[in-house]
């Protein structure tokens, strides 16, 4: 676990607010659920990593419990529980932290953040395409000129392996060691269940099947899944959507990978990671979860839905020296001369801030030099002394920090003068 | 533990953005700090009560953690372990959730958010008054209009009770006590203590002396603690605090408790909690922590600061019938007539976008008059209808939702359309 200092925090709160606006513009509406949830039901189908490495414990009331490794089944049971007879589709929204106790490696920690968006109710290609479009929209808001998506789709594989009667446990063990790149292992799974020679020569090409031409790559998929009538209709599927994407005037850069999985269990269809550069791992990973809402006692409800890693984007950030845009600043400290004149400093203060600008009075007591020696550490833009001889007469001291000026002004003008010009 | 809906959060993360940007203003930086932290740690000074009733537990590898039950331990931690060196005062912002396993009732969840603000490294009563005049400021700004601050001051009654030879241990029992309102009880283990009649008389007049007239029941308590050295000290520098305050026109309602008392351990001198109408439990609370940093490990390091409950505020706000300050928004969907234009469609969606006006399109491959029907029921303000005879000229349908009326507009002026005039 970690601490973010100043710098770090207002990066991650960029980032999440970044992605807030972004749920206002596309019409998601933000809903918080608890850190806090049934260890059952984030079990259920997080997938056998993630379930091992769950922070899991029992409540002073002896329930068993966990902190959540992830949004979408919270997400999936708020659904179930109280939005059941909401109009669909439903555009959902949600920001927070998140547990699992992972090795600490690179970019990755116990604890992190995700901004979830999550499409519910729709079984359209053109929703796989908005959640693909607003994370795309997201990283570029955000700055990075040098992203792309790697994209495939659960049904390919699951496809194949559900004709040849291995079973969904089983896929999913094999999941878990494609989504670690673990093809050779994969195969060797797939061999000791007794599928066909077909089958495993298939999927060997299948891990080989992925480039950035998206239509060669998909007609030579729908080549390699011949006689599997399931994986065939997820090749169409997954080349209605990415075709849907390119056409809506986005500007993609996709690596479309037919042999593609991903660790947890309840995806269904199209899948995706994208990754900026300098990173090994994905910035924020998604796809189509069509089961999950049935699972937790809903009806049978497609959905999609992406989560971003709050801090991976903000770290990738500052790797690439990417600053969150946010206009420049006055900041300004107030030094009262005198005791008698500390309720006058404050009394100011309060007229400076009711005018936006960021404003601190001196509490250390410490003389104006000292003060103004603090003041020049800390990137304050003005400084206001206020001294008995000028007040009496209206006026306050306001010194430039930059500029290394100082006049002396009228009070009921001081706002409009910290305004004025550059700081 | 409990999930907020869209029109909850959306509250919460207005009280939490407006805490946020008065962190700004008053030159408070924001830091995170994680929810799972050592046990010994947050156990340190928070209270008997609190200790019994956090979410404690050992992790994979271990080691006894819990989930923070408030903050200022951690700030503390982080002031000791990471800003050691940056210039004093430090002004810190941080927020975030917090846990405690309480017996469910009205406005208290065992999962609840708080903003803190910290003033690390004053001992000064424009400290003190600096949180306070904050503290007023947010709650003026979320717009509750009647609203009061208890306030009084940890010495004094430790002041009387160290004098007496009381130990910390036993007064901090007796504080858990009067945190509760349990005057008699307290009273009772004074005397089990063998604390002297005059004791026990003072505190039973300390108990009794409260009202809004400050200089007046400051006096009294001054009488009231004759003859005991530090109580006399926490008296006048609850006066001076007071006094700054009144003096500094922010417009207070006070209302002092000489025998005032808070649960948590570490406060060792003013203390005080904002109300709000309708609520008997406090939205906020603060004081003065002078030996916090210290503990644990750092310099001597006099601070003061305030939790203020999101939660409790946001509640608030709902049952004052408070709204939210948010612009006047336009809400769109776009709905293209045939499965042909669905990729146009989402290409006007992003080009609305651009123009920031929140933006949705059709994804459940509905007729019109279905997608329409929805769009009412969801306060759309404005549907473009994607025909294929219109979008051959370049143009679409635009319907405004309150007005019921519609007409072709260029695509090229379709932002400019939608914000003209008012929704």
């Amino acid at each position: 676990m970690r601490d973010f200092l100043p710098k770090e925090a207002e990066r991650m709160r960029y980032v999440e607010q970044t992605a807030r606006e972004l749920a206002q513009l596309y019409g998601y509406e933000e809903v918080i659920t608890p850190v806090v949830e049934s260890y059952d039901l984030l079990a259920a189908k997080s997938g056998e990593e993630i379930r091992e490495r769950m922070y899991a414990f029992n409540d002073l009331g002896g329930r068993r419990v966990a902190l959540r490794p992830e949004f979408t089944a919270s997400i999936a049971r708020l659904v179930v529980t109280k939005m059941m007879y909401e109009p669909k589709p439903l555009r959902l929204f949600c920001v927070g932290s998140l547990y699992r106790y992972d090795e600490p490696q690179m970019g990755r920690f116990r604890e992190f953040w995700q901004s979830n968006y999550e499409l519910i109710g729709s079984s359209k290609p053109e929703a796989d395409a908005e959640i693909l479009i607003l994370t795309h929209d997201l990283i570029e808001r955000l700055g990075f000129r040098n992203h792309w998506f790697k994209i495939g789709h659960m049904g390919i594989l699951r496809g194949i392996l559900s004709q040849e009667g291995v079973k969904e446990e089983q896929q999913n063990q094999m999941m878990q060691l494609l989504d670690k790149k673990q093809w050779d292992e994969a195969l060797s799974v797939a061999q000791g269940l007794g599928v066909s020679e077909k089958c495993r020569a298939t999927m060997k090409n299948l891990f080989e099947t992925r480039g950035k031409d998206a239509s060669k790559i998909l007609e030579k998929a729908r080549e390699n899944v011949q006689g599997y009538e399931d994986a065939i209709v997820a090749v169409e599927n997954l080349r209605e959507i990415v075709e849907l994407t390119k056409q809506s005037g986005a500007k993609f850069q996709m690596l479309i990978e037919a042999g593609f999985a991903r660790g947890l269990e309840y995806y269904t269809g199209m899948i995706f990671e994208p990754y900026v550069t300098e990173r090994e791992t994905a910035v924020s990973g998604g796809g189509r979860y069509d089961k999950l809402v049935e699972l937790f006692g809903g009806e049978s409800t497609p959905a999609v839905g992406v989560a971003n890693g709050i801090d991976r984007l903000a770290l990738a950030m500052k790797n690439q020296k990417i600053s969150p845009k946010v206009p420049e600043e006055r900041r300004v400290a107030i030094i009262p001369v005198i005791e008698e004149l500390k309720a006058k400093a404050i009394d100011l203060s309060l007229m400076l801030r009711k005018a936006k600008i960021s404003t601190e009075v001196e509490v250390m007591g410490r003389t104006v030099s000292r003060a103004l020696e603090d003041a020049d550490r800390k990137n304050v833009t003005h400084v206001v002394i206020v001294g008995p001889e000028e007040f009496k007469e209206g006026k306050v001291v306001l010194r430039n920090m930059k500029k290394r000026e100082q006049t002396t002004v009228e009070i009921k003008n001081l706002p409009k003068q910290i305004l004025m010009g550059k700081s």
